[in-house]
């Protein structure tokens, strides 16, 4: 973790094995082939006017082409996983999303009931007042109030950085705290803020976790060219509402 | 409630008494006095990156203009309630903010934490996919499991129907279970979906609600003639993030 700011604060011990393992590959070193893709991808509908429909809808494109997870909000979690029971389909949700302001304690009932709904993936956001304070304990208690049920669990987290909100040194000590707490993931939006993913923001934190987490990128990814440009800059998960198309493009397109 | 949909579910007994009683004025029958404007006015920030010298700002505001309310995330609802103590100025929150889509249970314990750190207010999110499905006895359980908290922690809950993302039946579902639930106010919308309060909307609140509830209009009321048009629609309360200017309008303006 070259150039990674030293903080200012002594972090507590963690008591929960770091998830990093689990994250799945790190930097990408070549372009994923087009039968590889879909399985780069949360397949994600959190618009909040979701219908049940719409959600079973999600989870039957989900197995159909071989997404790696679906991403629901918290009420739709029970059905998808119901839903996708006895297939190789994660479910994935949200904790304080999307603006990062609930208490820790609210964080983690969140994580507790999706775990018990039966959500394989914890998309929680960051502190992001703390983070911009440069309250690094605070965070960080945050995030590992969150990683220690979901891996007792079973579970993986990750981390919504909000990057669009961030400074760089922000994102860097976001995504250091992150990786210190155990988190699998860091992710870089919501989806609901004024800025998606960025290619320089995957670049900046696949260099910060290096090989300790994954890098997700999330919002406004709609294209196969968007996805190839996330996976060159360091992504190895991609959250996209647009995964149907993406994956259509990617098989008209010449690997 | 002329006109109010007839609904084809039992609904539970309360066993609450409604918060009606304590929200204030019905429908204003003349424009508020310039002096009156600030008693309206409910001072928001809500932005994911408020700092702690906005939030203190904002609470400094309150006291100086003489607004009702301010109304900050939970984290910093401890803050904001240290700073106006002994003041007449109330504080706010908000509960399953800004989606509405986390379960009962997140949802009332964010309204104990709220309340514990100081809340006087709550403004909760509805179950907008409940809602959207029909399936209005998940929405009045949800609505009450908050009412409930904030009633015996002495304070009002508002219930946020996110207005731009439903049909006009479903504003008056929504309304009507709201009051049928004991909620003080049903509230436009959140700010943080594509559109905010609207004149109709307001109208077609207050019209639901009668004499029984207050109606809050939030999102999008940028100026004093935004106002004006929101309580000659029938809203006793407005959320802003611009009252100081509003109130300064309101000043130089001819009454």
């Amino acid at each position: 973790m070259d150039g990674a700011p030293e903080f200012p604060f002594e972090l507590p011990v963690d008591g929960v094995a770091s998830q990093a393992a689990e994250a799945g590959p790190g930097m990408a070193v070549s372009d994923p082939a087009s039968s590889e893709v879909p399985s780069l991808i949360d397949h994600t509908l959190l618009r909040p006017e979701a219908t049940r429909s719409e959600i079973a809808q999600l989870c039957d494109e989900a197995l159909r082409y071989g997404f790696f997870a679906v991403c629901v909000a918290p009420v739709w979690v029970a059905e998808a996983a119901a839903r996708l029971n006895g297939s190789p389909v994660r479910v994935a949700t949200v904790v304080g999303f999307p603006l990062g302001a609930s208490m820790t304690p609210v964080k983690r009932l969140e994580t507790e009931l999706a775990l018990r709904c039966g959500a394989q993936e914890i998309d929680m956001v960051v502190d992001l007042g703390a983070l911009k304070a440069g309250d690094g304990a605070r965070v960080h208690n945050d995030i590992l109030g969150v990683v220690e049920l979901a891996s007792a669990g079973g579970a993986l987290t990750k981390v919504i950085l909000e990057t669009g909100l961030l400074s760089d040194e922000q994102k860097r000590m976001g995504a250091e705290l992150a990786v210190r707490a155990g988190a699998a993931f860091v992710k870089t939006s919501t989806g609901f803020s004024h800025q998606g993913a960025t290619g320089s923001d995957v670049t900046l934190l696949r260099r910060a976790v290096g090989s300790h987490a994954g890098v997700k990128a999330a919002g406004g990814i709609r294209s196969y060219s968007d996805l190839l440009a996330m996976v060159r800059a360091g992504a190895n998960r991609i959250g996209t509402s647009a995964g149907v198309s993406i994956v259509e493009q990617a098989r008209g397109s010449r690997q």
